[in-house]
C-alpha cells in the first residue's frame, strides 16, 4: 500500500477551484436531497461531491458542483435555490469560484496579540493575494492593533467574554470573508459557526496535536512531563481540535520548566505555524483528505 | 425540546419500504456522485437520501430512491448501474421494494447454541414473515442443530475458526440474505460485509450497552462490581458494539457472583431480546435516526 | 479461580471495627512515614493497613491500627499525633473505634428533595443505628424539610450555589459526622473534602454506572438510545462517579421518553437505592476491595 | 505556584542511594504489613517510604528503609525478610545499596537491531559505570550482535515469539540485572515482571508519548495527519505507554511520507533518546515524581 496515495477524491474535489460550493444548514432536512438534485439537474448543473453533517441537531450538507454546462446564469441559480431553501425552512450558501476569489481574511482573537501581530507582519513583509479585512474578539484589548492596521474592528463579546455568535456570522457575511483565522480565540465556535466555514477556519493550538486538546494545552503537557512540547495549526471541525493538521512546530521542555516557560518558548512558534499555515491555505496548496491535509503536487 | 420528535428524516427515509436502495462499495469513488446521479435523473428516479462512509480504506455509499416513475424496467436500471459501476471499479448492490419480500434469515453462530435455539423456537411458535435461510458458522459444533430443522450449514472458519469472508458473502447472497442475525458469532464482522448489510445485521452482546463493549463483557462487569447487568441486541456498524440499540434485558448481580453465574442468568436474556429484536426488524416495526431505533407509531 | 474470593484483605480490615483508623492530610509529606511509624511503635500500636493517595497536590495517608496493646492511653496517643503533625504541617484525624459509635450522618443536599424525604422516611419507620445530626446544602430550598424534622440544616452556598468547603467540614466536624450521604448534591466534593471522609460518603447517580458518569445521566442515556437505564450508590472517591458500587437499580425505558419521563421512573428508585445502600453502610453489612463492594458474610 | 518546586519526597526518596530497597510481591497481602513493620523497628530500621500497588490480582509492596542505625548484619536482615516472606507465600526482594552498585544491565530485544547497536556502540566509546551483562529476546535473530560483544544471550521465545516470564525472570536474577533495557523489544512485560523491576526497566517507544500509545505508533501517527513526530523513552510501568517520560526527541513528517519514512527518520533518534536515557538513569541523575522525571541539581 501507497501512503502518499491515499488522498482521497473527496477532498481533492472539495478543494477543486473551478467548483461552485453549495452549503445548506438547517434544523430539519425533509425532502432535501430531492428537491435539490432535481433543481440542479433540470439547470444542467453536475453534482461532483455531496457530503453531509449532524452536530446539536443542526443538519449541515454542502455539495460541489461543476456549473460550466449550466443553463441560465449564476443569479438564476442561487435565486432558485434561495426560493427553495426559504420553502424548506433552510439556510443556503452558494460560492461561485469567482466568489471566492475576493480572499477577505477575518482574525478572531481575545487578548494575546502575538499571533494577530505576526499575521498582520506576514501581510507587510510578505504579499498574499488576500487581505486581513476585519478582526473580530470576545475583548477589546486588541482593538488598537487593529487600528494601527486600519482594520475594522469588533468586540462581539459581553462583559464576561461570552460572544454573540449572530453578531459574529453576520460581520463575516457583512465582509465577504473567506477565511477565518483563529489568533488565539479562547471560545469555542459552535457547529452554526463552523457548518458555515467548515474547511475556511484554521486555529493554532498551543500542543502537538492529537495530544492535549482542550484547555490549558501547555499545563497538560508539564503534567504529562514531556520533554518536547510544541503547537498545531489546523483546520477547525465541530470535533474540538481533532480537525486536519497543517502545520506543527516542536521544542524542547527544558528541565522544571514552568507553564511560563512554555509559553515563552512556544509563543513565537504558534505565530510561526499559523502564518505559514495560512499562506499554505491561501496559496492553495493544501488538499484535505480523510481528516488529514497534504499539499498540492 | 420534545424528545419524541427528534427522529431525523434521515432514517424514516432509510426505512422507507417503498423506496429502491442502491448500495455500491469499492476502494475509490472518483466521479461516482456525478455518474451515477445522473444516469439516475436521466431514468426519472428520485434520489430521497443519500449516505456516505470510509473505513479501513472502503468506500461506501447507499442511496433510497423513488423508482414510481422511472423510465423502464427494474432490470434496466439495474444493468446500466452494473454497467457504470463495473467502469468505476465498484460493487453495486440493487434492493427493489419487492426484492426484500423474500425475508430471508441468515443466523451467524460460533459455539454456544442458546440464541441459535431461541431463534428455531421462535419460528416454531410464532409465524414471522420470514425464514430461517441458512446458519454460518466459524465452527462446526452447531452444525447438528442446523441439520435438525433442515436448514443448510456452512462453516467458513480455518481450524482457528478464522472466517472466509468471501466465502460467507458468497452464502449471503446463494441465499438472498435479506437479515443477518449474530447468534453470538465471536468474531467481528469486517466492513466488506458491514457496509453491505448496514442496517440489516442484528447482534446480541452480553452487556447493558454503551457499558462494557468487547470481549468478555460479563467479567468487565464483575470487575466494575456492578449490581445491575444486562444484555443488548443491537444493529451492528462498523463501530464496534455502537451500533443502534433495539432491546434491552436487566438482571440483578449476586453478591459475590462469578462469571459463570452471570452467564447463568444472562443467556435466557441473550436469546429474549435478541428474539425481540429480531421480531421488530421483520415486522418492520423500527425505525432508525441519529444513533437511535424508536418504534414506528 | 473463585470470584467470591477475591475480597483483599486490604478492605477487609479497612473496615474492620476493631481498629484505630488515622488519617493524615497534608501539602508535604516529608519525613511522614519514617516519623509516625516509630511514634506508633515506640507507643505499642500495630499497624495493619496503609493507604496513600495524592490528588490535586493534596497528600492523603490512611493507617489502621491495633491499640489493643497500647501504652497510654487514646488521649495521649491523640496528643502526640497531633503534636508530629502540627510539627509536619499536615492535618491528622484519630477515629478510635469507640469514636465511631456515634454514628451521626450529614445529608448534603441541592434542590431536590425526593431523597432527603425517603432518608427521614427510613430513619422513621425503620430504626437505623444511627441519627440525621445534620442537613447541608448550598440552596436553602431544603430547609423546611430539615426544620420540620428539628435538624439543623446549613446553607453553605454562595448566591451562584458555590459551596464553602472549610464550612462544611466545619459542620461536619462540630456535628460528629461519621457517614455523609449526598442525596442529589450537584457539586463535586473537593479532594479535601473527600480524603477527610474516605469510605464515608455515599452518593446516587442518576445512571448505571459506569455508565453515563458526570453531568445530566438521563440525558446522555437517551442521546445514547438504551432501552434500559437505572440508578446507583456508590462510596465517593476522588475519581468523579467511579467510586465502588453498593446498589443499582435498573427500569425499562418507553419508546420515545423524554428526559423528564426518565426523572419519573428513575427517583423512586434514587430514593429507594441510596436508603438501602445506607442501610447497609450502617449495619456493617459492606466490605470494599479492589474497588468493589461486597456483603459481609 | 511554582512547578519547578513540585517533586515529592516520595520518589526523591526513591532514588536515595543510601537507602534499601525491600519489594514484596505475592498473591495475598494479609497481615503483611504489620508483620513486616514490627520485624523492621524490632531491628532498627527505619521506613522512608512505603508504596504499595495491585496488578491483575498481583500485590506488591516496595518500602525504603534506611538500615544505617540497624542491629545485626544485613545477612540477618535478609534471612529474617525471607522467613517471614515465605511464612507468608510472598517473594521478597532486599536491594542494599553496595548491592546496587553492580550496575548489570539487561537488554531485551526482538528482532529490530538498531538500538541494541547503539548500545553498544555507547559502551565503547562511552565508559558507563556499568556493563551491559546480558541479552535476552523472544527470537533469535540478534544472537549474533550478541555474540560478537561476548555478551550471554538467551532467546526466551517460543517459535511464535511468545517470551516464558519465568525463563526471563531466571535469566535476570542470574545475572544480578540492575536495569532492564528494551531496546525494540515487542512484548509487553507482565504485571510480575514489571513489579521486580519497578523504576529499572526503561523502553523506547516511538511516538512523543502520551499521543500515541500501543502498537504501530508510527503508522498511528501517520493517520492522524501529524507534521512532527517523534520517540520517547521512559520508564515502564504496569499501565502500558504511560510509565515516565525520560527523554524525547522530535522529527519533521515530510508531506505524504509513508510509515517506512518515519522509520527511516525515527530509528536512529529511538536509539540516540534510548542511550541518553539509559546514561541519565546509570548516572544517577533522575529522580521519578507524580509520573514525572526530574534531572537531579
Amino acid at each position: 500500500r501507497n501512503d502518499a496515495n491515499e488522498h482521497d477524491r473527496h477532498t481533492v474535489v472539495a478543494m477543486n477551484p473551478r467548483l461552485t460550493e453549495i452549503t445548506v444548514i438547517g434544523d430539519d432536512d425533509t425532502g432535501l436531497i430531492a428537491r435539490i438534485t432535481s433543481l440542479l439537474f433540470e439547470r444542467g448543473v453536475n453534482i461532483e461531491d455531496l457530503d453531509q453533517a449532524v452536530r446539536q441537531d443542526l443538519f449541515r450538507m454542502t455539495m460541489r458542483v461543476d456549473t460550466s454546462e449550466m443553463d441560465g446564469s449564476k443569479d438564476d441559480l442561487r435565486r432558485a435555490l434561495d426560493d427553495l431553501c426559504e420553502e424548506l425552512g433552510m439556510d443556503v450558501q452558494v460560492r461561485f469560484p469567482a466568489d471566492r476569489e475576493t480572499r477577505q481574511v477575518a482574525v478572531l482573537a481575545t487578548k494575546e496579540s502575538h499571533c494577530l501581530d505576526a499575521l498582520f507582519d506576514a501581510w507587510e513583509t510578505g504579499d498574499p493575494d488576500a487581505e486581513i479585512g476585519v478582526v473580530v474578539a470576545n475583548h477589546d484589548d486588541l482593538a488598537p492593533i487593529a487600528e494601527a492596521h486600519d482594520v475594522p474592528f469588533y468586540d462581539v463579546g459581553d462583559a464576561g467574554g461570552v460572544p454573540d455568535e449572530e453578531w459574529l456570522l453576520d460581520v463575516l457575511a457583512d465582509h465577504d470573508v473567506d477565511l477565518v483565522v483563529l489568533a488565539r480565540y479562547m471560545r469555542i465556535l459552535s457547529p452554526n459557526v463552523v457548518f458555515r466555514y467548515e474547511s475556511r477556519i484554521i486555529n493554532i493550538h498551543p500542543s502537538l496535536l492529537p495530544a492535549f486538546p482542550g484547555a490549558e494545552p501547555y499545563r497538560q503537557a508539564l503534567d504529562a512531563g514531556v520533554r518536547v512540547a510544541g503547537v498545531t495549526a489546523h483546520y477547525v471541525t465541530t470535533d474540538l481540535d481533532q480537525g486536519p493538521i497543517i502545520t506543527q512546530r516542536a521544542f524542547n521542555v527544558p528541565d522544571d520548566a514552568t507553564v511560563a516557560d512554555l509559553e515563552r518558548r512556544g509563543q513565537p512558534l504558534e505565530a510561526e505555524a499559523l502564518v505559514e499555515a495560512v499562506r499554505l491555505h491561501l496559496e492553495d496548496d493544501l488538499v484535505v483528505g480523510r481528516g488529514r491535509t497534504h499539499l498540492r503536487n
